[in-house]
């Protein structure tokens, strides 16, 4: 990209939509007043940043995301502190991941500072759509789309990068509270050699079928690998932790499990804790034996919907676990205390993991003028 | 859907669109004049069936297929027989393929009867389109996409129907052609328990990237089993028969394979003419073992766009298997030809595959009334 084409032209809305009150926040229906786009195409590569009001796009029922599912997206948030500033968290690891999968679907990658730098002036353009009430935030969404008008199976010559935002509540609208997930054994998520490593669409398309088999009260499914059906991948859209025996163990990355920014967290801060943390393969059969044995102590996912999701009850056919007699472990709890309180600014930050929105309204006004 | 609602609107375009030259058709590139569109809501079902103006589509930015490839879509023809008339081949069966991956992806049915109504009605009124010249075709892509404007992991509750085409030129330029395949070891298609038995995005999202790395020369890559990596499945977006000592072989639909219209075509065909066929595990060793013997008289892909594929080469690392001396092979000859011959209506049609599209001028007119 030419040096003159980072400047991020801003058309601002003429009037603001309004904004959710408190106790209507949910998750992902509602979006703020403006968005971020940029295109691709093979002769120009990407150009034209803008920021815009957030509209429908106008797109071509022959373009390829519609028929081939090129595409890859990323999550994350921002914070508003108690001090009024608005911050992300390791926002740079969601980018470079994004580029990992842009890798595995023939996109291709995008500039990851500047991705961060449109991000940052896109939050302070919509900076009052933060939520201020505990627990709340800014969900961040980051996409690409395979755009080119064109039928044959290919890589796109054509893509669009967009950010859009969401006011999202509290996940625990009642604190923290364990679920209970099902070993899935009809389905699987992905496999090595296929798209698991990679944030996009069809893992997810992939997955709808077992959460619709699943019975009642089964929040998530536990995915298996797709080749022994035997280890342990992921929960959902989060990655599984399982202290057993005093020692916290999650699946290693193998090629079709997703590495989650709070998977990374978790592991840096059990090790400056202290606590004794593997990554190795897992198999169900170990853990139904810890769960025999009396050690089995905590599960809990790890993701930036829930950030620690406690697991109170593992279902595997007949079977029921019971797990830390289905109450939140203090591991986890700790865990989430802190990355929670990282998160908003009321803990320290030792590990640097916070990135300001800085000048909100010095870019904000810069970007429009 | 209720009765008056199977009545489809129509509203015709201006002025049509310029029509390729017959030298100029290319795949999937070109768009004729109209298009048939159809929506879905959880409250309403399958409403509102129209052909308008092919257009661009106005799409929330947070819709679903744009994050999680919740989409299908199917593949089929129509032909022009020298007579002048339009026809399909065996389109019911695409149509209620397209329902056995809604299933998978947790689409709701549609109505099959209903689908084929409407699309001889489109192709009727844009018949001035299917080009003349020998071994071109209409293009037909019905698919479905996820509309619902939310970021949740979940089915959609809204979804876009919609019937495209496109005029495209003969496969084989000069004559039926045979092609260099590679053996895929590092990536994989789907796996048994993922989406391979359906026709959705994402399996070609994650068949991208094997053809990117693939070396030049090589038309389409051969997928192996995701757990054994052993066993044949497909080659490309095409099903796959080789001819081992006097047997025709197919790997046996086992949950990740595609069933195609050619294929199962191709297996009637071949049982009409007493050759022996047979539905089976195929491992890639059994095909090299026969090479070895001299018994591996040939082999071929099967799929709508080319109708049969010959291949004359199969690389394996460093082997290079050649198949028939690199030439069409008399079963894959004999199966173009009376393929073709029965979709162009040169040719009788004794399993009743064609379907006439009627009173062409008539259901416009009526349509548009
Ligand atoms: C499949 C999957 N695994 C794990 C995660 C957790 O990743 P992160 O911690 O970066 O949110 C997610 C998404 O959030 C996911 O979709
Ligand atoms: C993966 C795959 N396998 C096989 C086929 C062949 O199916 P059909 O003969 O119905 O075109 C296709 C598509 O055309 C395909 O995409």
């Amino acid at each position: 990209m030419e040096e003159e084409q980072h400047e991020i032209r801003t058309e601002m809305c003429s009037s603001g939509k309004e904004k959710p009150k408190a106790d209507q926040l949910e998750f992902g229906r509602i979006f703020t007043d403006h968005m971020f786009l940029m295109d691709y195409s093979d002769e120009k590569g990407w150009h034209d940043p803008r920021i815009v009001p957030y509209e429908p796009l106008s797109i071509d029922p022959s373009s390829m995301v519609f028929h081939y599912g090129q595409s890859v997206f990323e999550g994350m948030k921002a914070y508003l502190t108690s001090e009024g500033d608005a911050q992300l968290f390791r926002p740079q690891r969601n980018f470079s991941r994004m580029n990992h999968s842009n890798n595995r679907l023939c996109i291709p990658p995008i500039d990851e500072a500047f991705a961060l730098k449109a991000l940052k002036q896109l939050v302070a353009l919509d900076k009052d759509w933060i939520p201020e009430a505990e627990g709340t935030s800014l969900y961040i969404r980051p996409f690409i789309i395979s755009t080119e008008a064109f039928l044959g199976v290919a890589p796109s010559t054509h893509y669009k990068f967009i950010i859009i935002l969401s006011p999202v509540g509290a996940y625990y609208k009642e604190g923290i509270n364990p679920i209970k997930i099902a070993v899935e054994h009809d389905y699987v998520r992905t496999v090595k050699g296929g798209t698991g490593e990679a944030k996009t669409g069809g893992n997810y398309a992939a997955s709808l079928k077992a959460q619709e088999m699943a019975d009642e009260g089964i929040a998530q499914v536990l995915w298996l690998d797709g080749v022994e059906r035997k280890y342990i991948e992921e929960v959902g859209s989060m990655n599984v932790f399982f202290k057993i025996d005093g020692k916290v163990v999650t699946p290693a990355l193998n090629g079709s499990i997703l590495e989650g920014v709070t998977r990374n967290s978790v592991i840096q801060l059990l090790k400056h804790w202290n606590v004794p943390v593997e990554e190795r393969k897992l198999s169900m059969e170990e853990v139904i034996k810890a769960h025999q044995d009396g050690k089995l102590e905590e599960a809990f996912g790890a993701g930036t919907a829930a950030v620690i999701s406690p697991i109170g009850e593992l279902v595997r056919g007949e079977k029921h676990l019971e797990i830390n007699q289905g109450k939140t472990g203090p591991i986890a709890k700790r865990l989430y205390d802190t990355l929670t309180g990282i998160q908003y600014g009321k803990l320290e930050d030792p590990f640097d993991w916070v990135e300001k929105v800085e000048n909100v309204k010095e870019s904000a006004l810069k970007a429009s003028s």
